[in-house]
Parts: structure tokens; sequence; C-alpha cells
């Protein structure tokens, strides 16, 4: 599928910081999947050295230039640099400048296909948590047949506790009922068999606090194939877990599109074949296609940031540019604040 | 695609004891896999109630009478039993029996499809743990293209210290080498990131653990997307990532297989399309086919043990009972003592 120019639902104009220097393919990539979302309705900050994104810009259509503006930070954080302390001297990477456009009230969101770890640590040190929230979780909105599903924590923390596991499901749930118009969104545990007394420690107990929850529609335990079933609306996890699911998942899907492919070309009228079905294997291809759901929300921060695959094609990045500036205009980071607060007021 | 009885390669019998009446859908399913591949070369022991396998073997083919035989147990143990408490209680169960018939000598090795924890247990307690490991771990073998992935731990140690990854690498490359025939099979330890910073606790020790082994070919870690495209020949997890990632695998590559069909379905052009590419897909199906995996072999134990998915059928059964066959005409068990012992001679 082409990119095309973002629309808003609502003629409000959102501002979106994108990190250009971030991603495997940054700038050209990153920039040219600006470019082809870049609307009336989405403004896109491109942030990092001037001069490269200039080079990049050079090679989309200039009727988007209207919609993008350059704004200048002279360093980059790269892959293997320990997150922390390259977010704390970096203070004028394209990750840390663009975190402060929505900090300081410029842009509506940050976007950044980078050093997944930084992008936490830099969204932590500039947009804060959401009060009363322990720990941020990266929540993915996996395209399942029939209906998406939510997967937290898709990779912010490796190591969680059983509170913060419910509070991933709390967050997630605010995020499907607020942003997917999910009603009473059901969630589910991911675990290694159904009954309550299946799992490690922290699922066990984290499994009891998520049962006496009265906000949540607590399914239960949940299975690996479950993920892709449409069991749950939502799906919980530790972030190593959910990380290496979301992965296996995204592989998964695409080799055995790569064989179909290959399968469609191993004699004359298997190649026919293939022809004929395809316009129906492209509906099937975009209900499952990865570069479309490219973007993961990062859930408990003061605003709001979509992390990408470091390998993000053009495509992928202007997927999550759109997603961020839906989220947006929903006013996602509020409706989870006051959601917050009330939930602790009740309790 | 059918089951064939089982040839041997080396024109000897081999015995397996069979969990009659473990899994969903036994006994049936259980019996009549059974009774698809029982032949010369692979006798069968059925463990269970006499009357309800003769009503199943009823079904079968009578020609596979002459490889089958009933072995008496009065008891069942459920899915929803404590394991432990009932492989200790229940001690003429399918199970157990089963496992006694390979611990007492009269069969090669023991098939089920029952309570993954009591097999475990039973094959602990039966079969005793080989001299020198702490703790078996649950071997799949992925049906990847190009080649097959081993994969450990699948299910059978939620909670797992950095010493038992490593002594899962050890085994899983024993058993590359000696029963796939695999030459100096790499090991990849999953993670959330390729380096070697990556990663919970546990995954950051058992790296320095394998990184120092000078039995392994350590490849450093891999991701969730790596399980499945050949980078390594060995992937290493915990039982309770292992166990979703194999669940989430089948199911995404079932998913997409359903989709495939039902595009080929959606209208007339990609009817005709569909039953033009249906040959070749065929051969892709069969390469991904988790029916034809389906056992997983418990490493770790003095006995050839096989487990099969609760809900396996006939096919599933079949397929479990000739690669137990088939690793016990490799001495998988004699080889993985021998090796073991030689590695801490070694050290």
């Amino acid at each position: 599928m082409e990119m095309t120019p973002y629309k808003s639902k609502t003629n409000a104009q959102t501002v979106i910081a994108l990190d250009a220097m971030g991603g495997d393919f940054a700038p050209d990539e990153v920039v040219l999947g600006a470019a082809s979302v870049a609307s009336p309705s989405l403004k896109i900050l491109l942030v990092g050295h001037a001069a490269e994104i200039e080079r990049s810009l050079a090679q989309a259509d200039p009727g988007c230039r209207r919609y993008v503006e350059i704004v200048v930070a002279s360093e980059v954080i790269g892959f293997d640099e320990e997150p922390t302390k390259a977010v704390r001297t970096k203070k004028d990477s394209s990750l840390v400048v663009a975190c402060r456009e929505v900090s300081e009230g410029r842009a509506d969101g940050v976007v950044s296909a980078g050093n997944t770890g930084a992008i936490l640590a830099a969204a932590m040190l500039n947009l804060k948590r959401i009060r009363g929230l322990k720990r941020p979780g990266l929540c993915a909105v996996l395209p399942t047949p029939n209906k998406p599903t939510i997967f937290i924590d898709v990779g912010a923390n490796s190591t969680v506790r059983p509170l913060h596991l419910l509070e991933f499901a709390n967050m997630a749930s605010i995020f499907a009922q607020d942003v997917l118009d999910v009603r009473d969104p059901s969630v589910g545990l991911l675990s290694i068999g159904e009954e309550s007394i299946k799992g490690d420690e922290l699922v066990l107990e984290a499994h009891r606090l998520m049962a006496e929850s009265s906000f949540l529609n607590f399914y239960g335990n949940v299975e690996g194939g479950d993920i892709v079933r449409n069991v749950v609306d939502v799906v919980v996890t530790d972030g190593f877990t959910g990380n290496v699911s979301l992965k296996l998942m995204e592989s998964t899907s695409s080799l055995i599109v790569e064989q179909v492919k290959k399968a469609a070309m191993r004699s004359f009228s298997a190649r026919i074949g293939g022809l004929l079905l395809k316009k129906e294997l492209g509906v099937f291809k975009k209900s499952i296609d990865t570069e479309e759901f490219s973007g993961a929300y990062l859930l408990g921060v003061r605003g709001l940031a979509v992390v990408c695959h470091g390998n993000s094609s053009r495509k992928s990045i202007g997927s999550a540019l759109k997603i961020a500036a839906l989220a947006s205009e929903q006013r996602l980071i509020s409706k989870l604040e006051e959601r917050i607060a009330a939930m602790q007021a009740a309790e």
C-alpha cells in the first residue's frame, strides 16, 4: 500500500516531533516516511542534522515542504550506547531534542526508530511518569484477524514485578476503551497454561492482583497461541516475553508470506494460480502487514511517544506518525492521566 | 499427509510405551495414531484401560494388531491434577505404568500427550536424571525452512537459573550432533537484543557461561524473529518464554494458512488460483506442518521420553511415535550420558 497524507477527523492540526536520525535507515527512510504523510492536519518536526535532513528531503515531493519543519540537533544516540548515560550526556541529540519539543509544548507527540532503551530513558527524563504509575510499558496494536489485539509490554521492561503487570493491564484497558473504542475490554495474562495455577511466581501473583481488581475485565491466563486468536482484547506480559513474542510473530508471518510467494513461482500453473489469487491475498496481506502497525505506544509517561523498530522503512515511519497523530487527536495521554487518577481516588 | 507405518533403518525392533489415556482425544486418537505407525520395526505398548483401548482399536485396520500390545493400567492422571502428587499417588496410572515399562527395560521409550507437568514428574521419578545434570529440558525440533531449528526449553521449567540454560544448550547440541547429524551446531541464547548487554539478569549471566564454554559453538544472543530464520541450529531459553513462543509460532502459522485458504475461496478466479497453487502450497504446508513435528524430547532423564500436545490428533501421535523410535535407534540417551560424562571429566 502507498502511504497517503494524514487526514484529521477533527480538523485539528497535530504536530509530531520525529527523531530524524534514529533508525537503521535514518535519515533517508525516516524523512521520506514523514514526507509521505505530512499534511495540513499533520505537521512534522524533523529533528536532527539540518544538512542531512535537507539531502533526504530533496528526494521527496516538494509539496511536503509546507508541512515539515527542521529542528536542529547536533548529536545522535547510537544503538550500542548505554541508554541512560547517552540520554544524560547527549542533551543535543535528535532524540532528546525531539522529546523536549513535546515537554515544552511545541509538539503533541514524539516518534523515534532509534535505540529503544534510550527512547524510554529520554521519555522518562523529559516527559516524566504519569502520577501513581511505577513503570511505563510499550503497547503494540497487533493486526490480528477480525479485530486488533493490544499487547503490552513489548520491550520496555525486561524484568518486572506483579504490580507492574497490573499497571500494564490498566493502561492497556484504558487505551483500548478510549482510543480503539473497545467496550469493556477483556484482559488476558500470558502464561504457560490456562489454569490459574500455571506459570512462574510472577504470573501467579499478577494473576491474583488482576483477579481482585474491580477495574479490569479479567479473563484469566491466556497461552502463546491465544495472542493471535482474538481470545481477549488485551494480552499482558513482561517486556522480555513480549519482545520475543512480537518479533517471533512478525518473523513467522513474513516468512510464511515469502513461502507462499515462492510456492507461486515454482511451476507455470502455480504462477498462474498465484496471479489469480493475488488480489485476495493482498487483502489478507494487509491484515497482517507488520509495516502497517509498526509503532508501539509508550504508555505511562506524560506525553505521547511512539517507538518504531530500528529497521523501519518509510512506510513504517509513516504509519507510526499516523498512529501518533490519531492518539493525539483522541487525547490519549490526558485520558490516561484522568482515568488513572480516578482509579486511585476510588481505591 | 497420511501416516505410514514406521520403517527402521537398521532392522532393529523398537518398542515404545504409549500412554493411551493421556490427551484431550484419548484414547481414540491416541490409539489410532499408534495403529497407523505400528510395524514390524515399531512395536507399541498401549497402556491404559483394556476395554477402552479395545474399543478404540476396533476402529483401526486389524493388521496393526500384530504390532501393538495392551498393557493394563487402572488409573488416569487428569490435566488439572497437581503433577507430583498425582504421580506419587496414582502408581497404576497409564502414565506411570508407561514410564515403568521403560525403566524396567520392557520398552525403549515412552510417549504421552497427557498433563505435561505429570509427564515430567513421572519421568524424573521413574527414569531418574542423567548424572551431573540439574534439570531436564523439553526440546522441540521446529520445522523451519531450509533446515530444522532445535528449540529448548519449551515448557519443562518455568523458572530457571543461568546454569540450567547452559545445561539445555549442552544437551541440545549433543542432540543436534548425534541425532540430527548437524556438525558443530551453533547455539543462540534467546534475548531482546543481539548485543551481549541485552536481556534480564538471567540471560546476561547465562550468556557469560555459554561464551566461556569450550564445548559449545556459541553464536551469542538471538532475537524472537531469529528462531524461525535459521540464524542458529539451537535456540536456548527458559521454559516460560519457550512455551509461549512455541504455541505462538504454531498458532501464527496455522492462522496464516487458514487465511490463505479463505482468500482462495473469496472469488471464482481466486478459487481457480487456489486450485492451481494447491500442489505447491502442499509442499510448503508440509514444511511448516506442526502435526508433523508434534513431539518434544525430554532431554536430561535416563530414558527416552517424548511429550505431545494435549490436543494431539492421531497424526501427531503417529509422528511422535516415529521420532521416539528414531531417537531410540540412534541411541540418543546413551549418547547423551556418555557425552555429558565426558564433558564433566574434561572440566
